[in-house]
């Protein structure tokens, strides 16, 4: 499926944006990993376009307007979305040591850990820059920021869990889904309702709006887990199962442990402590995924969050257009295939 | 010498605010980090009283006074300082592998990297968050926040250059400074920008406490280079030498490799890479330090700052309590022994 046309609308603003953002003073050490990572160059330093889909400023972009406000002015908020979206994905590749980011090597294979740390740093710093510098009112921008602050910290919170639930192999569907909505669905929440604020909408649609963004963060997720096991390579750059090789938590393996006999169940245990997984053992989780029905269980739970995030907007006061919009992208985000 | 009795006079509701911000709903795990590092729990979460000097934020609410402001309605935004402030010692001793500090074990020795920069990243959003809540009118709110992420991106910009200095051996006294202008001087500038548009001042005001707190941050930096390597263990919790052991390249190393001779500087090359420095080679180099009158050096170096520091304070139109104050500030920073 192709992403609905809303949401290239506002790219190149964006990009410009973000891009005048990282022009300022910095140590061309700093400057040449953060245009790395947002993907205007490559390791060498030489132009490139390999950015990621900017899911979070568009949604942000696309609220405002469907609420009546200025998609331009709301730019720099936007950006500041995607900012606090990248500083996570930089420091989770540390964390997670992953070396391979959508094809491209991550900033800590390239330039080690302690750098990229730094480079994660910065990006956060600039995500309240952007904000502080919006031109927006200032009653906006505190509100705004101050939103932005929480959900960065709850961000935090969900990544701090899902690492702790790296360790254990009774992580309950419950637990894992009270993770994601941190580590996922708050972001998405901040995007919607950031472009809430920036339309001056009333408290009543904000709210409905953060709920929105919430459910469709963890919809999003899911899918996102979905295809980490079932998606195919040419698609996702991942090879099918890539999420069992890496002994990932996600959902459709949170799902097998809880649903799994006792035998099962100590043989996924044994598998998911494995250093390495085998072949035979991606087989074998892949055939009792299928034998309990994991991947229908992931396609029912991303299809409920999506119906309770469009139900929060049939009463926010959105235009038409914008509603269609949102509704499209929602159901872009459940079927994608990437 | 003792610190000045200004230093600790808004101590209470600062800890108080500081309690209150980390007391919001986080994840165990996270909640349990961030108070060990706060230094009000112990690693088993037992109470604790090890905290740290809190040097940025005094410094925010003494200049905040010396302009007529209030220091009360101007806690949260020194809280932002010392949170930005544990922020960066927190990733720091990442990148650093820094087991201990001021006695006791860092974050990442006790709970791991990857918790230890999510325990980083929850401060550096907790900050722009008590500045969002701070109920300062919103411009001042605005205002600070600007200030404050550009400060941010400059101080990690001064790590990015000063890990990058660990692999060389010709960085020039120049490069040094600007490295640590940044790394440190950065946020003492915003220490007392943040001051004083709590308080309302003229941007003239605004501008010189910048330039002020500045130099008092390069002052700063270059004694604790110096006591880094002549220190007393019983005042400083670092064995005399430390800094030559650990190769770290502050300024009495830098000073010593722009001074040395061909054969001394063939001869610290050799120390400054080999992976175990022994006693001798501290020594040694200890020796060589004193010939060439490094201690001395950094001692004109700080003094230096200190007076530039001073100066910007003149026309700046401060109380007369506020200015003796600052001065003495200034002095222990310079004096002081740990």
């Amino acid at each position: 499926m192709q992403p609905p046309a809303a949401l290239s609308r506002h790219r190149e603003p964006l990009e410009a944006h973000l891009r005048s953002l990282l022009d300022t003073q910095q140590p061309p050490a700093l400057r040449r990993m953060l245009r790395y990572h947002m993907g205007w160059e490559d390791a060498h330093g030489a132009p490139a376009v390999q950015t990621g889909k900017r899911l979070r400023p568009m949604l942000c972009l696309l609220s405002c307007e469907a609420l009546g406000g200025d998609p331009q002015a709301a730019v720099p908020v936007a950006a500041a979305l995607e900012l606090v979206h990248n500083f996570s994905l930089v420091h989770d590749d540390v964390q997670d040591r992953d070396r391979v980011r959508h094809g491209r090597d991550t900033v800590w294979a390239l330039w080690g850990d302690a750098q990229a740390i730094n480079a994660g740093d910065a990006l956060l710093a600039l995500a309240h820059h952007s904000l502080a510098k919006s031109g927006l009112p200032a009653e906006t921008v505190v509100q705004c920021a101050g939103l932005l602050a929480e959900r960065t910290l709850e961000m935090v919170g969900g990544q701090v869990m899902d690492i702790e639930f790296e360790s254990r192999t009774d992580v309950s569907e419950e637990e894992y889904l009270a993770m994601v909505s941190r580590k996922t669905g708050a972001l998405f929440d901040a995007s919607l309702v950031l472009g809430a604020l920036a339309a001056g909408a009333s408290l009543t649609a904000v709210d409905a709006f953060g709920r929105c963004g919430r459910s469709l963060g963890i919809a999003f997720q899911v899918r996102d887990d979905a295809l980490g096991v079932w998606g195919e390579e040419r698609r996702t750059g991942k090879a099918s199962g890539a999420d069992i090789r890496r002994r990932k938590k996600s959902l459709p393996a949170v799902y097998a442990f809880a649903r799994a006999d006792g035998g099962q169940g100590a043989q996924l245990a044994r598998i998911y402590s494995q250093d390495d997984v085998s072949d035979a053992d991606v087989e074998w989780v892949l055939g009792l995924m299928d034998a309990l029905g994991a991947q229908a269980y992931c396609a029912t739970v991303a299809g409920n969050q999506r119906d309770a995030a469009l139900r929060e907007l049939q009463s926010a006061g959105l235009t038409p257009e914008g509603a269609r919009e949102l509704r499209e992208t929602a159901d872009f985000l459940l079927s994608r295939d990437y």
